[in-house]
C-alpha cells in the first residue's frame, strides 16, 4: 500500500505559492519529490501555470493521479484572484485551504502537511487572530505555542528562535529561563523525531555581544540563559553555550552541532538566509505532526510574472517526506 | 624610493600576534605581502617562531631587511613574556607597540598601521580607559570616536555596525539619527578614499525583525532610521532601506552594494564571520590615517602551540597596503 500522500496548501492564491508548487510537479523528477496533493482553488493554478492539474476528491487518489497531473483537492475562492493582487476573498481561500491540509494530516489522510505563503495583513483583515501559520497549526493540534519551535533548516544549519515576531527592545524582557528551556526541549526532542539523531547538540547562542563578556556587556547569559543551560544538562541533553552569536555560524564551529537555539529573530534569521537564502526550510517542531513550510512570503511583487523559483517550496515537501518517514521508522521500532 | 614600509604591532606578547606575523613574514610570496615592519618584544616573536629577525632602529631600513628578516622595531617588555600567560608588562608591551604604530602612520614614516590583538582585560589592568584600540587610535588622530566607523570587510562582503560593544538591550537607546548619519557619512567617504568607488552604495539594516514592518514589530526604523536615510539621500549619497536583516546578506543581495550599515554589533558580525570566517580585516574609517587589523582576538588558549592561522593577518596587512596606495592616488589625482 503507498504511503499516504503530503497535503500542500497554495497560500494566498494573489501569491507565488500556486506558481512554486504547479512548478514543483513540473520538476518532480529532477527535484526528487514525493506525490503530493495540492490544495486550494484551480484557478489560481491555472492563471500562473500551464501544466494539467488533476482534481481529485480524496487524497488516497494523489499517488496514482501524480504521474498524469498535478493532484488537487479543490476550495475555490469565492472571486477569482488576480497575481499579485490579494482580495478578501483570497484570504479566505487560503485559510480553508490551511484548515483541509492540517486536518488531513492530524486524521492520518495525509502524511505531513506543507503550507504556501499567506499575507498575514489579509488574514488579519478576516479576523485571523494567530500571528502567524505556525501558531494556528499548533492550536489545531492542541499544543500551548510555547512548546512549539520555529526551526529554520538549510543544508548545513539549523536555527531556532526562542523570541520571534516582536521589537527587538522587547526581547530582553520576553526572555525567561523557562521559555528557553521549553524551546529547547521541542528542539531537541524534534531533532530526534525528525531527523533521527539519538543523541542531539544544541548549541545555544548569548544574546548581547561576546555573549555578554562576563556582564561587562549585559546580563541575560547570566541571569537567564546560563541557568537554562544547568538544568538542561541536568535533564542529560548535550547543550553548550552561551556562544557569541558572531562566532558559531561559520563551517567549523556549524560541524559543532545539531542545531543552533538564538534568542531573537534575526540572529537566528541572518545566518541561516546569509547561507542558505534559496532552500531555508520552516520546520514546526513540537507538533503531532509534521509541518514543513518554504522560508519566503507571498512575494506578491513577482507573483503571475514566472519568475518565482520553486527551490525552497522543493527543499520543504522533501523534508516534510522525511521526516514523516523518519517518524514511521520510529513507530516501528518502538 | 621605495614607498613607506606598513607598521605592524605585535599586540599581546602572550597572545598569537606574534606567531601570525612571523608566519606572514613565512609566507610573503604566497601570501602577496609588500615588506612591512613589526614593533614589539623580540623575546616573543622567538618564544614562538624560529625565522630570522632583522633588528632595526629606522623604518626606512624595512624594506631592504625585509629580504633577509623579519624587520622589527624592538620594544621590550618589562618580563620575558610566556605564550598564553597575559601578564601587565605584556599589556604595557602592547600598548607602548601600539602608540609607536601610530606615530610612525601620523608622522609619515609608516604607510599604515596594522594592530595585533590585544587583551582590554589587560589594558584596563594598567589603566587604559578606551573601549578598544579603535577609540584609541581615533584619539591620538584627534578625531571623535563617533565619527568613525569600524569596518568588517571579507571578500565578497563589507559591514560597519552603528553601536557596538553595549548590551543589546540598550541599543535601542543609544541608536539615533545624528550617529546613523555620522557613521554613514564615515562609510561612504571610507569606500571613496580607501577603495576607490566614487559613487558609493550604502545599504542600511532595520532594528527590528522584518524592519518593524511598517512600524508593527517596533517603531525604530519610522522614528529614527528613515529620517537618518532620507537626510543622507538629500544630501546626495546612494542609500536604500530599512532591509530587513535577514534578506541583505545573501549572494544576490550584497551584489547591490558595497556596504551595509548594521544597527548593533552582532547584526554586523554575524554575516561577516558566517561567510568570511577566516579573512575578516577590521579598517577603521574616519581617520587621517589607514588602520586596520585581523578580525580575531589574542587567543591565549592556542598561543605558542603553532596553531595560529595567519590568513586574517596576512588579509589586514594586504587591505592596509591597499588602501594606502588607493589614498596616495587620490592625492595624485586631486
Amino acid at each position: 500500500m503507498p504511503a499516504q500522500p503530503l497535503a500542500v496548501s497554495l497560500g494566498d492564491p494573489a501569491g507565488i505559492g500556486p506558481e512554486v508548487v504547479g512548478k514543483c510537479w513540473d520538476y518532480r523528477a529532477r527535484l526528487d519529490l514525493p506525490p503530493f496533493v495540492a490544495i486550494g482553488d484551480p484557478r489560481s493554478l491555472a492563471a500562473v501555470w500551464d501544466g494539467p492539474i488533476a482534481t481529485i476528491d480524496d487524497p488516497r487518489e494523489a499517488d496514482s493521479a501524480f504521474d498524469i497531473g498535478l493532484p488537487l483537492l479543490a476550495l475555490a475562492s469565492a472571486e477569482p484572484d488576480v497575481p499579485g493582487v490579494p482580495s478578501v476573498a483570497g484570504a479566505h481561500c487560503s485559510l480553508d485551504s490551511l484548515e483541509l491540509a492540517v486536518g488531513l494530516a492530524r486524521s492520518g489522510s495525509a502524511s505531513a502537511v506543507v503550507t504556501g505563503p499567506v499575507s498575514k495583513v489579509q488574514l488579519y483583515a478576516i479576523g485571523f487572530s494567530h500571528p502567524g501559520q505556525t501558531e494556528f497549526v499548533a492550536e489545531r493540534c492542541g499544543v500551548s505555542s510555547s512548546n512549539v519551535a520555529m526551526m529554520l533548516a538549510g543544508p548545513t544549519l539549523r536555527t531556532v528562535p526562542v523570541t520571534t515576531h516582536i521589537p527587538l527592545a522587547d526581547a530582553s524582557s520576553l526572555l525567561s529561563t523557562s521559555l528557553i528551556e521549553a524551546r529547547a526541549r521541542a528542539t531537541l526532542r524534534g531533532l530526534q523525531r525528525n531527523f533521527g539523531i539519538a543523541d542531539p547538540r544544541l548549541a545555544i547562542a548569548g544574546f548581547n555581544p561576546h555573549a555578554g563578556e562576563g556582564g561587562a556587556l549585559g546580563r541575560e547569559e547570566i541571569e537567564i540563559i546560563i541557568p537554562a543551560i544547568d538544568n538542561l544538562r541536568a535533564e542529560g541533553w548535550d547543550v553548550t553555550g552561551p556562544h557569541p552569536a558572531d562566532t558559531m555560524f561559520h563551517a567549523a564551529a556549524r560541524a559543532r552541532y545539531d542545531a543552533a537555539l538564538c534568542m531573537y529573530h534575526d540572529q537566528a534569521l541572518i545566518p541561516l538566509k546569509a547561507l542558505h537564502f534559496d532552500e531555508g526550510v520552516n520546520l514546526t517542531l513540537g507538533l503531532p505532526i509534521v509541518r514543513t513550510a518554504p522560508d519566503h512570503g507571498t512575494a506578491f511583487d513577482i507573483a503571475g510574472l514566472d519568475r518565482a523559483e520553486p527551490t525552497a517550496m522543493a527543499a520543504a515537501i522533501r523534508m516534510a517526506a522525511s521526516c514523516a518517514a523518519q517518524r514511521a521508522a520510529n513507530l516501528h521500532r518502538a
